[in-house]
């Protein structure tokens, strides 16, 4: 199945702004409420969101083997279930109909009406129903980070990491779409003087910037995903904040892992842009040594290149970019860390969610929480209101983004935006 | 809403036989196919089964405030979602209407006929779909046990372990009903003399026995659960399975806690027991010492007296008992589970599952793994045919039951029964 759809001499009839992240060579997938109540799987072009199960309904995708109502859901999965076939059936289909030279949609007033709507006419939902969501620890810059601060800065990394795509087990019910605002979370922390764990408001409120990956059913129980069979699995990746309590957090995740410190909130951007659209960033990881066991052993170019940045806007006050990193520092790439998850026989589903880990560069601008860019506080930041931080405060709103971008083309996943409520 | 189904003087037109699980004051909630392949949500009266979804559709629940469909679904997310009042004007109609003296159901025939199965007619499904598990590590005991044999024995037990009720994400997607064999899982165990990690079938293959409740939706997310409205969540509970491969565990749960040694399978038992059927079984808790925090602390009478049993069975052999133990060892009840894991603003959904933790009692027969019992393979056990086990051998069959009882009463559970097939 040729992706036509990622020619990039492709240009659309609708308008795109310069530098959108969602040119035509994108095409998206979310889900979102519309102007008049009703949930559908959308796509989006420039600033202009795409009603799918509309445009299904109206038959622009007659000859493709899709059931009637497969738009017509408040979440992507069934989508996602009917394969990679499908996806880029359907990404093509969109692409052609949106083509500058194409007047089948275009010149019909009633149904771009019908189809067509403004960002401003929609609310964007979570795009799928997550079954399970697995968070990993793929960023070798961040565990070293961490196991210095937190451990032994002469051992920082553990004895297992350079022979697993370490992770754990996250909460599925609290991931939120870009734009939810966070609470506060509550909990205990460490025990003072008098023996006693605090209790009250996190203190070390952080940000995780990471990536998710989104699995279509990849195997059955008891069964294994090979390490060149992964990719076909993947459907496309989200941004991913995850928002941790870091004295929650230390207090808690021995021996069992991350609990509450993690579990109060966890934001997405809301377009699943698909691998394939990913596809002209490919790019090598870092390179792996020892060599991985032969489960693990991949091809050249499993990596993305894909530029990472985060932001700070205070209340009242202008946005200061705090981070610039990028997905391809990533040590353990998708596709190991799929395989990896399947190699004991767990099943897989569709909707399901990986997320990266916090994904760290080798610069100390470049690290993915503001745990390593201030380096547990002892280096606050200033921003450009004059305020400084060593982690996150009530009012302040953490904005993601991501873009890749060549020659020829740029693709990007939106803002990933939440604001800090205080604790009620 | 009394609880008129528990009033243990009550008597059923049913055949109960003696010593049954499933007498008429236990009324368990459970998902079946049918001998005509519907998926209905039924209950249990002695060894008859019972469709629930056609005893709605003949009217036996009309003065109910229910949706027609309610019980015709694959889970019971919908039916737990209504909440407790629901429940037991519910469980009280199911147990008017198979009283002894009640020919309403009985005469007719023709209903009869639609409403009763043989077991041998149905297979159990799973009961509910579950959004999120989670695993607690609550019996002090077994906390005490793993930490000599994996850490210190003089400070067995770690630092927070007092204050918290800990707990961690776990794998929804590989829970699985009684009867499903277990594939042995492959995965990476610590490096030998070469540096390398070892791969292959675990040679470690656990049972961990646990109970898990179910909840209704608790919360939004950002609000908490206080410890008064706690039980007021809880729907009910089962026998837990949570299969575990020691080696793999050991090698990979560094920093970020278990995740493949456990993720591979967990089996339940498929009828859910109310916490209302459990309601005469009540019972205190070990003493707390340090005295939780005051979000913590609880009423008397917040564990249950729930005897708990594990055999296994080889091929070709007989059932040898191996452990014995009581679900009223836990040290963190429940409520006090389900209480901290909302202290974040976690929020908790419909069909969730929380996990104890395994439940080991004090003497050595008591303790609910295989880690424990044989003191990591120090102590083989031999079974009824001669052989012997450190862990489970292919072909082995874990079987765990689960049963409270009084003078009056006996409300069991049922099977967990898995069979460990050979690696693929």
């Amino acid at each position: 199945m040729p992706l036509t759809a990622n020619d990039p001499k492709r240009k659309t009839w609708l308008d795109v702004p310069e530098n959108s992240d969602f040119p035509i060579q994108n095409i998206p997938f979310g889900v979102f409420l519309t102007r008049d109540d009703i949930i559908t799987i959308g796509t989006r072009i420039g600033n202009t969101a795409i009603d799918l199960g509309a445009l299904h309904q109206l038959g622009y995708f007659n000859g493709i083997d899709l059931t009637d109502d497969i738009f017509l859901q408040d979440s992507l999965n069934d989508f996602i279930a009917d394969g990679r076939k499908t996806w880029r059936l359907v990404r093509n289909r969109i692409s052609d109909l949106f083509l500058k030279d194409n007047d089948e949609l275009r010149k019909n007033k009633e149904h771009c009406l019908k189809v067509l709507f403004r960002l401003d006419e929609i609310e964007m939902l979570l795009p799928v129903d997550v079954g399970d969501y697995t968070d990993f620890y793929a960023s070798k810059e961040h565990a070293t980070n961490v196991g210095s601060l937190f451990r032994d800065p002469e051992n920082a990394l553990l004895p297992n990491w350079l022979h697993i795509p370490i992770g754990y087990h996250g909460r599925s019910s609290s991931i939120i779409p870009s734009g939810t605002p966070i609470t506060r979370p509550m909990g205990q922390t460490k025990p003072g003087d008098d023996g006693k764990p605090g209790f009250g408001p996190t203190k070390l409120l952080d940000f995780e910037l990471e990536m998710a990956f989104i699995t279509t059913a990849t195997n059955d129980l008891g069964k294994r995903v090979t390490i060149d069979e992964a990719e076909d699995n993947i459907f496309g990746l989200v941004l991913f904040n995850d928002w941790s309590a870091r004295d929650i957090q230390a207090w808690e995740y021995v021996p069992l892992g991350p609990f509450l410190g993690k579990s109060f909130a966890s934001t997405i951007s809301p377009w699943i842009v698909t691998l394939d659209a990913l596809e002209p960033f490919r790019t090598n990881g870092p390179k792996q040594d020892p060599k991985p066991l032969p489960y693990l052993q991949q091809g050249d170019k499993m990596n993305f290149d894909i530029n990472l940045q985060v932001g700070i806007k205070p209340k009242d006050g202008v946005e200061t970019i705090v981070a610039n990193s990028n997905f391809k520092y990533m040590y353990w790439s998708m596709a190991q860390q799929l395989t990896h998850h399947t190699v004991n026989g767990c099943n897989v589903r569709s909707g399901d969610m990986m997320g990266s880990g916090t994904i760290s560069g080798p610069t100390k601008d470049s690290y993915g929480s503001m745990l390593e860019l201030t380096w547990r506080g002892q280096n606050p930041i200033t921003l450009k209101n004059g305020s400084q931080r060593k982690f996150i405060q009530d009012n302040d709103t953490v904005i993601m983004r991501a873009h890749a971008q060549n020659d020829q083309v740029r693709i990007g996943f939106g803002d990933c935006i939440g604001k800090v409520l205080p604790s009620k």
